[in-house]
């Protein structure tokens, strides 16, 4: 019997960002986000870690080749928000507010489209070395 | 569709604590706890993770606040634990055996109750680098 | 009410490997496995993280002796990989592709046999800082 | 005979920052920072350690109480710069381009006249965990 | 040319202590102690980084066996100190207060016999990942 | 004043490799290598800290750019060592023992005729997390 095998991949990017909410007033924008509500942005080094999951190919003994796997979250995901602001420079975060919730769900929303369906996803993001979002949860 | 989602905030304290079983015998407890169980006691860095599972919020792209569960943990857990001999300075260890699971497992009774019922928690806990408990296990 | 518990010991070893598959041309292998299909071999420092879950013992306050863990780790996986070649030097990879995620399959077979039934067994794998397997995933 | 002793104290705060030179040509600019020019800014998580060198006092142990360190680079250094946008938000990099070199040396200028002339101070920046600088080097 | 070269190792070990000095009132001790002035103790993940500079040896290619080194510091400092409280059950300082700076320079005494004269020697001893000492500085 | 300042930037290889010295007898490479001595060589995941020191550029604010330092590194060490075996594979430890010490040797030897006279250049080289080199100490 064989169980189902994660890999994970880490990668990272840095950039800037602010937490607002449109349709708030700026003092509830204040008051909800703090020092993280700055109107001139701060920024982090995020750091990101990509979980397949599937069954061992018998012939490569990989779940997936960890060197697709890192291509794959370079093109699609450091380039596009790497020494970037998430709130100016970035369609996903245009409309959206870039907590590490949502940008850990934007990751998993772009990359889970360029793998089979048979490998399931999920994303880790540290946004310091202290606070961090699993998307999904598990 | 959206999943769950987990934020992970990190705190740590520093403590003495000492592994002791009242109903047996000097020589069975050395015999199981070995250099835990010096009666003049050792201590640790003690680093936790709590991880709190839910939906993401819709107007704040919040899980749960991280700075309100930063203050939860400081408030109900540092300032109980930090800088203690867990065994000789708590109410929590006074019956119960301070082993890395059974401190996990009072951290996690701690927070519990302060949190939503439609929020998951885990607690994750690195008695050292090498030496680590979750509870619940998953 | 009480949940299960982890454990997770930390340990750590050096080898040598190379990734090959006999039954493919040696340009297919260059091509899949690239600088990891060196015939001269390469190597890494693997960390290993046992994670091991069951109830809390109320005597002991343990899920399982992290001592015992230890010791079984080190005498079932280090000392048998520890410097060594993967592929010209053990048994278990005589005829198995040491991937990353084979090697974790391993190390669980490994163990599974020496912990009682009760207790479930998992195994993560860090080849690098940044390429990791779990297995079971989990 | 007792040497010199030194105390190290970490702390970090986060930031937005860009590196450019008013005196140069935009193009010039793009050519020696990169993507570190970006005119939208982009952050960093900042690991800040301060290393002061004294001898240790008899009476305490202490070279320096490393709660009084840690309330200093807090109270100058940390308030000062976290969750801002350096090149916005602070009087410090109005005319000093925010590469790590700079601000290490600042962060060194800001902490320097804190202190007694009989202690030796010195400063290590990591701006991401592979690009770190020393003020002064040694 | 060849330069002096340094080799380091690291250990580590699991301590209970106190800060107190018996000339000083029960009121100075707090006030200059703080927590770490608790009576009855708390403790730390002690991690120790041994330094040792020399020439390397044209036919080993070593500056000084790691392996020696390793169990130098086992024999000399781990098993002394680790899972013990400083302050009672070592001869080291019944009557010298363990502040990391003291622990530091008598795990140098320590060490300093036990090596050739011509092989410098400096000791990093981490008391939190956020509180280091060097001995000598430097 | 301005003090010279450091710029570290941190690399990695995987590289498999053997402790042996030609000139000795098998009996006496075991007694002093050890299990670094095994005949099918074992591994490491090596890495690599690159410092430069020098004093800061009034124009550009860099003591170096960390990309032309990254670049360096990449293209003289890493591609020649990366996923290689040491002995077998390399011209510079054909006839050189590749101890920790001596690899450290090597790569500064390969980058000090690519930086320029006026700065100053150390290398530390991370074997395993426990055992590291510096060259020159420092």
């Amino acid at each position: 019997m064989a169980y189902k095998t994660a890999i994970i991949r880490k990668e990272h990017f840095n950039a800037a960002h602010r937490l607002h909410n449109p349709h708030w007033s700026d003092e509830k924008n204040r008051e909800i986000f703090g020092k993280c509500n700055n109107p001139n942005y701060h920024g982090h080094n995020y750091d990101l870690e990509v979980k397949v999951i599937g069954f061992i190919d018998e012939d490569s003994g990989y779940v997936m080749d960890a060197k697709i796997l890192k291509n794959l979250i370079r093109e699609l995901v450091v380039e596009k928000f790497d020494h970037k602001n998430l709130n100016l420079d970035t369609e996903e975060f245009k409309n959206v507010n870039p907590t590490a919730e949502n940008i850990a769900k934007v990751i998993f929303e772009l990359l889970r489209g360029a793998l089979p369906d048979e490998l399931e996803l999920k994303v880790k993001l540290y946004e310091t070395e202290r606070n961090i979002v699993e998307y999904p949860a598990g």
